[in-house]
């Protein structure tokens, strides 16, 4: 833990509520990591049952948003926090919306392995598209870990990860348009795999959205639209 | 103005504060619109001056962005708002966002009209193109005006036809994906059309955020993962 310790109130109920939101947060994030997990597997094994229960599970994320955004509001209302825990609850508001658009997205990769079954198997780009997921998972893990344990260098590294990953998404589409060419009968197909590609680089980004509002939740500093090496060098300047 | 009336206050500042958040989410909004329309023009005409002045724009919605958000927080904490107030600020720390992620957007039609200056230009998917365009920019436009008039019924009109845009945008997918089989040597330069409209597309999903949210500042209501003519049952019985 960094330079954040959420202040201890006088009341224990506030405290509570407080803990509340953190648990409640990393267990909607929990469930968007198992969402991508599957949504994943389910385009490599063409397994239109798993594709099924990602779309179910879609139902929890968005309940657990609005639960979450309420016992927010409640908060802002009853506690009228200042401080770190204004900054807390501020952050969980965004935060669930970034995880609520990855649910969004592992569905939208749930389709394409349905559409898969239907245009029939793709080719081409399950390589790509392997790689892709498990780097982005990787992603969603880290930024969700440095959440939970307000730890700014991990939340750093997710900024510069998901450059990376953004490198990998770009070449990937390139890969898939070479093979589109030399095929054209594959298109249909093949843009169902490049969809699912893009739908991996969305997760990615809202993983590095929660990651910057880590950094402000520690650090109060809005990170949006700045390079890691200029956050670190911000960061060292408050030291 | 529906159900909604912001509270007077004492003190002139407060109300003042909640007026120029206001006035800056709407001309955050009007920034926006420009972009879209001048990325949309940019790759009609071809014009990679006016795609630059896109991505030059992008930088003050993202700094509007920031301040917006900065000032809601200053409030949350001076101020310590209560019921439609405290709405009003939650709801523009909420559409700021959109807002940003729209002008992102327009940012990446801008790119895509640089990539077919050099890809060449693309032989199909400009009138697909323009129809979507002109169709998402009345969205943007009827979002923030709901907004701008606290209008719950144009609030709704944007929810409605948001779902009129996403089938236009995928029978617009198909005919591309046509093109694109019956002349693969194009694959390439369709597919920067393609990514334009994938961005319309979304921006018309973010003004319905807005106007989403317009809902929720006038009624309290939660109307997201709920169909237009659910949230009209819900209002009825409000009344």
């Amino acid at each position: 833990m960094d330079s954040l310790h959420l202040d201890q109130h006088i009341s224990q109920q506030y405290n509570a509520d407080l803990e509340k939101l953190r648990t409640a947060l990393l267990e909607m994030g929990g469930l968007v990591e198992d969402q991508l997990a599957d949504a994943t597997r389910a385009i490599e094994t063409a397994d239109g049952e798993l594709a099924e229960k990602v779309l179910k599970t879609e139902k929890k994320v968005d309940k657990f948003e609005i639960d979450i955004d309420k016992e927010c509001t409640t908060i802002l209302a009853r506690r009228q926090p200042a401080a770190s825990d204004l900054r807390l609850v501020l952050m969980v508001t965004k935060a669930i919306r970034d995880l609520e658009r990855m649910g969004d997205e592992a569905a939208k990769i749930a389709k394409m392995a349905l559409a898969l079954n239907d245009d029939g198997e793709s080719p081409r780009g399950y390589v790509e598209l392997r790689h892709l997921a498990a780097q982005v998972g990787k992603l969603v893990n880290v930024a969700l870990d440095a959440f939970a344990r307000f730890d700014v260098y991990a939340a750093i590294k997710v900024v510069r990860d998901d450059k990376d990953i953004d490198i990998e998404y770009r070449s990937s589409l390139r890969e898939l348009i070479t093979y589109m060419m030399e095929d054209p009968r594959s298109i249909k197909r093949v843009m169902n795999i490049m969809w699912a590609l893009r739908s991996l680089e969305r997760i990615g980004d809202h993983a590095r959205n929660i990651a910057e509002h880590v950094i402000y939740l520690v650090h109060g500093m809005d990170v949006r639209h700045i390079s890691p090496s200029e956050i670190e060098k911000q960061l060292e300047k408050q030291r």
